[in-house]
């Protein structure tokens, strides 16, 4: 998924700064109004979704003594000013991605997702029980705020392409729509990387001047149409395998609250990691069922020499962060690869084994 | 795992009933303490740990409005009577696993896990997104009390055998220590299937009583010992692919509760499934390297005729439910298997195909 696109698609121009001065928190009976900001449009499937019940549910559960009224990407800010909006008290809480705010580290990412990184569940144990969360505080504590996960939506998909992909030569000089740490992976295997929003996908594949896209996966790929111009969908993604939501909090703001209501904040978070986990997972096989069934697209597994190169391609790029100049960087990644080779003793010895078991003997 | 582990572990002998009397709920200032009783031993790791923190965290979320008190199992009533003593108000809650109450419905397993069943992942989307909350609620109605997931352990470890198994020849006659659906599965593979509690099996493995023993994974299996008397330990438990945690709630007394007290239950139980899992993703590796590095334990793989036979014998137990005469155990397998062949189609195309390609490509 890209940031960009949710610039186009919010429209954001002229929606932002004005309102920013509109609402104030409202402090009534001990009853507080916060604003919570988002990167996503309303209504995006998943994520703008999640963004709103994970509000919704922090006003239940407090029962109002803490309301939070949302803002989709562009009403109250442009989506890429959320995490400053927070930092600057125009809001109290941004619901986005670490990894849109690179520039402020580079270190976000992994509270995201890298390539060929940690699954969903690989990456809640990390940041819980391995120090992740001690480090993601110890990076925005430099700025002011705090970040919890707030979702996930597992492993994505690898992409639409118009023609199929042979091997490895297939990629050379391939016009592919794929932003971030993943774009720079797909360049090292010799695609032409290219970035647009998420709105002028379907456009460029069908004139012609994109011959590849990735977006996320099923769920929401389907709803933009990319199948009636390219028919060949691959996966997994490799570069994406999870990509974990945040919400970010106001940090004084948050150590002002009573304990209860910070409690809250953080149990209806963990809630929300599950939830819109558990959202992808039950949707995005609805949603290829009814791409295969419906509009006959086929679906295709990476070529064994592309996954194998793209993995080459991540091992240069983490190696890279980790010689970072930047100390907490360097940490970091240094913890995310040493807590990954412990996870992926369980995960490829005991949850793939028995994957790939069941894929091969169960049918019912 | 086992339920009658439990029993013996707990010294529940006498401990039971007349404890039962002595506590009622306090009410106070609007302030209430409900009694949680377990299923599992104080402290038993991830598990008898996990209901403590649920418990914690619902007194923090309520600032104190309900405070849990946690019974472990024999404090209170006998661990196998945590469910009735929900029912008959003597307890206000129970934490434990559906599956031990199979007695009242055998479509309770579906909500543990069965053999070749549903990953953690997988269950929690059938459960919030697919009908089986639904389905569930439809079942502990008739027990007017009401279940949350509230836990998972992930896929279990295959189990501790004496010698190593060559093929689905090595199983015959193989004195086994392994209860529930799972037993079953092994004693069509021709295992002589036992049951006993988890104290006994380490005396019963050193003494050849056992030539092998299945209880949970590296993280609870290193503390009982099993690595002094059977070396090879085996990946993955087929029969166990994911075993949820319950919170069973008094259901009139739940609907009695403030909206937002209903809520903090709801959305504590949500963010227990993950942080239990996180628990388990965290430390069953860690566990495993100290069986490996320390005291010298050969992990393997089980030969592909006994998961292949296993899966056999795991679709001859769920046709079997499938043909109940019972309307809700049939309509329930048939959800639980409509789900689960959508769900794996994501699990196995994407999520597994990542694994697979990490584990062959991703060195680091």
């Amino acid at each position: 998924m890209d940031r960009r696109s949710f610039i186009k698609k919010a429209g954001l121009a002229g929606v932002g700064a004005g309102a920013a001065t509109l609402a104030a928190p409202a402090i009534a009976q001990g009853n507080q109004t916060w604003r919570m900001v988002t990167t996503w449009p309303k209504n995006f499937p998943g994520l703008g979704v999640g963004a709103q019940r994970l509000a919704d549910r922090i006003t239940a559960a407090s029962g109002g003594r803490l309301t939070i009224q949302v803002y989709s990407a562009g009403e109250l800010v442009p989506p890429l000013q959320s995490l400053d909006a927070v930092i600057d008290g125009s809001a109290e809480m941004s619901h986005g991605a670490a990894y849109y705010w690179q520039n402020k580290s580079p270190a976000l990412s992994f509270f995201t997702g890298v390539p060929y990184g940690m699954t969903s569940r690989e990456l809640t144990a990390w940041v819980r029980f391995m120090g992740g969360q001690e480090l993601w505080d110890e990076i925005y504590d430099q700025f002011g705020v705090q970040g919890f996960l707030s979702g996930d939506t597992g492993t994505q998909a690898g992409g639409w392409f118009r023609n199929e992909l042979t091997s490895l030569e297939s990629v050379k000089g391939l016009r592919f729509r794929t932003p971030g740490l993943g774009g720079r992976v797909w360049e090292k295997l010799g695609a032409t990387v290219t970035n647009m929003a998420g709105g002028e996908i379907f456009q460029a594949l069908q004139s012609g001047t994109l011959d590849a896209a990735e977006f996320v996966g099923p769920y929401n790929d389907l709803a933009l149409g990319f199948y009636q111009v390219a028919k060949n969908y691959y996966f997994p993604s490799f570069v994406e395998p999870g990509l974990a939501t945040e919400l970010v909090v106001n940090k004084s703001k948050f150590q002002a609250l009573p304990a209860d209501l910070q409690a809250i904040v953080r149990d209806v978070c963990q809630a929300e990691y599950d939830q819109v986990a558990s959202d992808f997972y039950a949707n995005d096989p609805r949603a290829l069922k009814t791409l295969v069934d419906d509009h006959g697209v086929n679906v295709r597994q990476f070529p064994d020499d592309i996954m194998e190169a793209g993995a080459k391609a991540a091992i240069e790029i983490l190696n890279g962060l980790r010689d970072s100049d930047d100390a907490l960087v360097k940490k970091t990644t240094e913890s995310f690869i040493e807590s990954l080779n412990i996870l992926r003793t369980r995960t490829e010895g005991t949850d793939g084994a028995f994957i790939e078991a069941r894929k091969a003997y169960f049918k019912i």
